[in-house]
């Protein structure tokens, strides 16, 4: 669906240490004073401050099994592939420092593919002042597999888990939820309008909000930010990456705890539900079980409840309660509903 | 040529988080005044000491290219997975502290597959005393993955680059060489006959030191000891991942210097000689072009010769020159050769 640039250099001309110096030969150092030493030795040497902890994520994303080639562009992955890691470790309450980034590419990608996929890299990296340290450059038997480790710092006072979540406690998620399922669904399908008919052009007008949300999610390091300048420190804290029901089982198993949450409060943005619509899915369940939506879910001590209503891009969803009460979204109309995980799961 | 296990667990049936309880539910934590939380939210948290610097590394392995389960147990890959990137860690003069690990994996694996990849990790974590603190799990459309990123320690005054290396330094290497790549041409010659008649037993008898070497390398966290405790601070420092050639190219590269190699003074075990003579190839070539050893690749100051000498498990091999005199080894008899690497590229 997406087209091709023309010119194509094979993998194996440039070697394997030629490759990685000429991927990251204009990779920039935000933060001289802890990155150290970066790409090109045995490993990165980093200066962490003595009144921080460090924070350490990875993951890994695989063809086929994460994205489509089909309808996403490489340079998008790059950039989504480091914005998932910097995610987790918003998640924590943590200021993202460093990266490392180890690639496994067959040899039906270019040169040319595999710098898309570093300029999106990069881009992240820029965006949201990150030093790109190492990595390691391979490749593969078949398909694109990117391994992500993300590094970075936190007071331990601001530390945020998943088990801190108290009764009465605030439940609280920022942006909206549900985007970049319904986003998925019109991209899958256009391929198969696609592959149907490959002279189609694919219909993705008036969707770009939320294949932007799939495509090209944002770690909400603003919120952290936010939440900082308002001194309110969240009691639990995980990111949106399967749903919001699996995530709120996350917090109130971790915590616990049980839950409240109302399905009227739940932050949808209107494309979202247009698409929904179309697709004949409540927009709910696609909030509450499409996943990779990389909002962040937390929740606050009522004494709060000032200082977060004034804070935008945050809503209210519910309340916390007690273990004995379970887990329930109450539906605008009818009787409260048990809630139970239908997110991702990569093995089913 | 292994025997699998008789019991078999499909992957699909315990689901993500389910099967990385299962498979982390008995990590121990050796350093619990650093890790001080390992895996189970979004990021692990680590508390670094302040005189002390940060060391990263990453390594990706990948089924067919750097492994082949025909010869090797799940068990020793595991373990091998982890010591590569503990030696990173040792070649930087680092002491490593923890690691995260990311895998993907097909269904053609079951839960008892991963369980045995496991218990080759926690055994190479128990035995260089390293915390896993986190990872990944996830499907893949077909093959083995394994991301290992590993963190270390150092004082900023021992770390040793691999621009270090000045005129007239020692060269220095530790244990002996090219016995990993005997291991493996064996491997693959009993594979072979192997597929050639299953009911043949491969002839592996008399070669365990050398397939030892190739399946369950070991990184010298011992030598980085006893360099400490003999007071010596390598100028540069390298572990030997793809041969001797390759390695004292990117010292003398990153060092802007030249060197000269005595081949009579390379260290090689009665074992890989023999088998090489089998094979028809040098065992000089076995040393300089094999690579997988994982052993040190140093440079020391001449002063510490007399200190050298007396540390076992260490050969000096030749010595520094200046740049313009390029890279050379001496031949036990004729004229000097230019050193080139040879080592292994997994794009070619």
């Amino acid at each position: 669906m997406f087209e091709e640039k023309q010119q194509r250099t094979e993998l194996d001309l440039m070697g394997e240490f030629g490759l990685i110096d000429h991927l990251t030969q204009d990779v920039k150092i935000y933060h001289p004073e802890q990155t150290l030493k970066g790409i090109g030795d045995d490993a990165a040497v980093l200066a962490y401050e003595k009144d921080k902890k460090l924070l350490v994520t990875t993951d890994i994303l695989v063809e086929g099994v994460h994205f489509d080639l089909t309808y996403t562009p490489l340079k998008h992955l790059g950039y989504k592939a480091c914005a998932v890691n910097i995610s987790d470790i918003a998640a924590m309450n943590g200021t993202p420092k460093q990266l490392t980034v180890s690639i496994a590419i067959s040899n039906r990608f270019s040169v040319e593919a595999l710098e898309e996929l570093y300029v999106g890299m990069k881009l992240a990296c820029d965006r949201y002042k990150v030093d790109l340290v190492g990595g390691d450059t391979t490749s593969s038997k078949s398909g694109l597999f990117i391994s992500i480790t993300a590094l970075g710092e936190a007071k331990q006072e601001d530390i945020t888990y998943r088990n801190g979540a108290k009764e009465h406690d605030l439940i609280c998620v920022s942006g909206d939820l549900g985007a970049a399922y319904m986003g998925l669904l019109v991209l899958e399908r256009e391929k198969q309008v696609f592959l149907a008919n490959p002279n189609m052009q694919p219909e993705l007008q008036g969707n770009d909000y939320i294949i932007e949300r799939i495509l090209k999610p944002e770690p909400r390091t603003d919120i952290v930010q936010m939440l900082k300048d308002y001194d309110i420190k969240p009691t639990a804290m995980i990111d949106i990456s399967d749903g919001l029901a699996s995530e709120i089982m996350h917090i109130c198993k971790d915590s616990n705890v049980g839950c409240c949450i109302y399905e009227d409060k739940i932050p949808i943005d209107p494309a979202t539900s247009m698409t929904a619509e179309t697709f004949d899915i409540q927009p709910t369940v696609a909030a509450m079980n499409g996943g990779e939506d990389y909002e962040l879910l937390f929740t606050i001590d009522q004494k709060d409840y000032d200082k977060i209503k004034d804070l935008g891009h945050v809503s209210i969803i519910g309340h916390i309660t007690e273990a004995n009460l379970g887990m329930f979204l109450m539906p605008r109309n009818g009787s409260p509903v048990p809630i139970q995980a239908q997110g991702w799961d990569s093995f089913r």
